[in-house]
């Protein structure tokens, strides 16, 4: 009955070992992806972007941004609730900043509110060479009532 | 000095041939999106969902509803304000209310306000085969100055 | 254990009454703010909108549009899944298209999803007058469980 | 022609004297908000919140939390553009976190991008007492071009 405890229940290769056997068809696809760290309330989601996350322009696109801050918001709930929730996105909020070109992008989330049905959480996302901020995001995640073992 | 009228200035047919020869690249890649009408203050723009853009349990990734709401916006900068402006987003905020399976996804967009250095829309993404309402987002696009001509 | 219904429970006669015998305190302050219509799955608000309402130059100020939002929300979920609904905010989005004067702005909202435990909505705010639209918002109530009787 | 820059340009003190000389018909309204600190590229604004800030159940309405935001965003352009910028806001995210009674609020803001045309900052709002965080927020402001002088 009590809200989820801010503490992790799995590691960052946990997590990443998790999305890879769950989502064998996206590994081509989301193998730029991946979770560098997990602590209490909080993870570190990456994304080394390659000539394919680019725009016009040579910047990497809004959507690649997207769904690193969903990846973000995945893994927030993942790490600190367990595995077996079936958690979807309801709700994300996105500003850009600035252009990022090739390169390592570091989202750092936080946990803003883990509750029994729904999960807030927000996250930065700063080039890893020069640590300027990209884009912002926060979102909620639900999270469905645990099945009761039969 | 004034503020863009509503009346289009390219076609639908008109923007996907933009879009194809500005971003060749990506033409693999958004094969799957395409700009269906556009109208005064309103366009039309459609994802062709297949098994790629699915994730586990065979339903349209938000990250691919994300594109879908990202191109809508600026197919409606593109055909009210030309080919020329250089816009870039700003902000989308998207809810999602139900999963959809593969199929045609069609995001009916208004232009909210089309002012001089900004446009706001917001799209609302519904099945073409039952008509439900899938997603909804609202966003900004920045509209730089025009370079003066000479 | 199914949705809630899309069909009103309440009148709009019924969500002003409720609303003034629960929120006494609030009467004097949101006595500029009412329920005008309920429909399936919509209803109409309104801001009757004074010099009390307005920031300096003459516009209905941020807050006031923020709030005939957020009373949108709390009217459709009232007016469609009845007055035991202890309902809070989450999430909610708005952006400021136009300045409006003095004068009446009607908040056209619809209920875009009404699951067990959220409803999502979003809202036009126009005035009455020349029916331009002033903002636009989404937003996200959760509804806890009922409590169970006995 | 270049991008504002993050130092500040008025104080604290200055921003405060700036809105009550401004807005005087808004003083007895928004006496309990006020502007506690400004540094670079930050601000913190503050909400000392009594009974008329509360909704049934005694705690701190989201109306007032958004005004809270919204000073925010006004206090970090305002301080670190100068008195003239006629800013408003086009977009404003927030989420619920926690209920707060009444007591002491401190909105922590960051400017996230500071452009010639619009400013991009987020806010934290934490209870002074526990520090415990009630409500986030991120938002956009428009900063018209300067009038030239002569």
């Amino acid at each position: 009955m009590s809200n989820h405890s801010l503490s992790p229940v799995m590691t960052a290769d946990d997590v990443n070992r998790f999305l890879i056997n769950v989502y064998p068809q996206l590994n081509e696809e989301f193998a730029a992806y991946s979770v560098a760290d997990v602590k209490p309330g909080r993870c570190v989601v990456r994304l080394a972007a390659t000539d394919r996350h680019l725009r016009p322009g040579g910047t990497v696109s809004g959507p690649c941004l997207f769904t690193l801050a969903d990846i973000g918001g995945y893994a927030c709930v993942l790490s600190h609730v367990g595995p077996e929730a079936l958690c979807v996105t309801t709700n994300l909020n996105i500003n850009f900043m600035r252009k990022a070109g090739p390169g390592q992008i570091d989202g750092h989330c936080r946990i803003l509110k883990l509750g029994k049905s729904l999960m807030v959480f927000d996250i930065e996302m700063r080039t890893a060479k020069d640590d300027l901020i990209v884009a912002q995001a926060s979102g909620t995640y639900s999270i469905p009532p645990k099945r009761s073992a039969g």
